[in-house]
């Protein structure tokens, strides 16, 4: 059997997995800390040697196993047909020639990605998508990206730099964004910016389970555990929640009116929330977009959680070569 | 030589040409008054015979003219594989199968489009957007609107609903648009709007030549007249401009930050401005949206003005046909 090595990159840990040419499984999948503070070198060395450890794996599952190529998903901006990391402020890699350091360390092809297309387009190959043709994916973590796949193809803009969905403006005179501007969906949806209005409220006196649970020390406020008490009436943490399906509603909304998918599926580690971000979330969209764009679309959470990346790294790597470009 | 008859459908004026199939040139164009409330049918009647006078001026001037079909651009909602004018409120219509209309008037396959569409696919077949491969067009008129053409082929959506630019909230707490929703691009920057700030600046006082221009009547201010007035030095209405170019340019920001085009044609009424318009829209995009974005975009005027729906409706004929849609 066929299997590509796929690597997803992130700034805390990266998950490392073989996946089999048709996406019917990952074998091998583990994951360790990142460490980025190391350099680059030392990354890229762990990377070899869990893509190794993998190898081992799944030739001792298979005998026959061939390991065809190895694909990898990092933050952006990229410079996708020369497999260069342009600028990863997270990790502080600059103009990094990943794609071809890993092909040297491990011996195969190797294609580069960006990490919420990989995960996106992971979701339309075998994940919570596969009916999409026009597919936006949104990435809540720590920021907010996302992903754009036209007829099972990425689609990567003009220069590798689409799908920045976090920063778009939805709030002209909001908050200050990470990026400068103000007021972009980030600033008010990431996880990030949901424990921060937690914070804000707590701060302000409003009562709260998540006071004691955090033993007054509101640093400790993460937006999972916002989700968490919003689950059991807390009215803080509902309140918090009700407010991001506000702020992303009118950012789904926007897309919906601009680009018509019929399918937007929700990733990163805030979708964990699953139905509990996803439905009042739905709610809002359909109050707020067009009802033709409205009617054509599915929001859902992503299906793949920790695997989407490493599904999707091994599927650019399928795709990158289909194309001729690796 | 084969021609295609383009039909433009305005809410105020129609506007017919034969366009030559290698789009080298428009031949026996004119417009006339839509006049909507008379009914469809009289409006029908009069397309067809604005057809029927342009086919007798082109073979008059050649008499080896071929009339191929017609292609019609109109506002949406559209289904454009049925040909049918789903809604379109200034017009008056709903379920309207135009295409098969104009096809039986006239005798000759015919094919629908997006009005904003047409546009929008005109500039990148043989106006300013021909080098693009990733283009925006933006139509900033009474409204704002617009199309996505990508790699030459108009990108319609899972139901033909993309590219409701105007219809981007740019700010949550903004004034009521006419879609129901706050802070609506279009609310702020659209020809209705541009005029209202202006009449609202007029009625707090401020001093102008528009006061003078319009008799002390403040619903003759238009947006066309504000520009003009702005280029004379006029304080008020280059406060309007340039809140105009503030606001348009948070918009367009936000399109290259989630689309990464690498051309963005203005067109429509407002888009006469020319440089006037675009010069302070492109420092305000280069200042908010990501550099690797900015950096692979230019921002142009459109070149083919009342020209574009006819030349654009033509296209999307040729184009139909070719994926054997009509």
């Amino acid at each position: 059997m066929q299997w590509v090595i796929g690597i997803d990159v992130g700034g805390t840990n990266c998950v490392v997995g073989a996946v089999a040419t048709d996406g019917s499984r990952v074998v091998g999948d583990h994951s360790q800390p990142t460490l980025p503070a190391r350099g680059a070198d030392a990354v890229i060395a762990d990377l070899v040697t869990m893509a190794r450890r993998v190898t081992d794996h799944v030739r001792a599952a298979d005998p026959t196993a061939e390991i065809i190529g190895v694909g990898v998903g990092a933050p952006g901006p990229l410079d996708i047909t020369a497999g260069v990391v342009l600028l990863t402020p997270n990790l502080g890699w600059t103009n990094l020639p990943l794609r071809a350091r890993l092909a040297a360390g491990l011996g195969v092809a190797a294609a580069l990605e960006n990490d919420a297309n990989c995960a996106v387009q992971a979701e339309c190959w075998v994940g919570a998508a596969q009916r999409g043709r026009k597919v936006i994916g949104l990435t809540v973590g720590t920021g907010i990206g996302g992903g754009i796949v036209i007829d099972q193809q990425l689609y990567h803009g003009a220069s590798d730099a689409a799908g920045e969905f976090g920063h778009m403006v939805i709030d002209m005179n909001g908050p200050v964004c990470a990026c400068g501007n103000r007021g972009c969906l980030e600033a008010f949806a990431s996880g990030v910016n949901i424990a921060r209005r937690a914070r804000e409220l707590l701060a302000a006196g409003t009562p709260s389970a998540l006071r004691d649970l955090v033993a007054g020390d509101a640093s400790r406020v993460t937006a999972e555990l916002v989700y968490q008490v919003a689950a059991t009436g807390d009215p803080l943490a509902q309140q918090v929640a009700e407010d991001t399906a506000r702020y992303l509603g009118i950012g789904v909304a926007n897309l919906l009116n601009l680009f018509n998918p019929d399918v937007v599926v929700i990733l990163g580690g805030v979708a964990r929330a699953g139905e509990q971000l996803v439905e009042p979330l739905r709610r809002e969209v359909a109050r707020r977009a067009f009802r033709p764009a409205v009617d054509a679309c599915s929001i859902v959470p992503g299906a793949l959680r920790d695997l989407a990346g490493v599904y999707g790294a091994a599927k650019a790597f399928l795709d990158q070569r289909r194309a001729g470009l690796v």
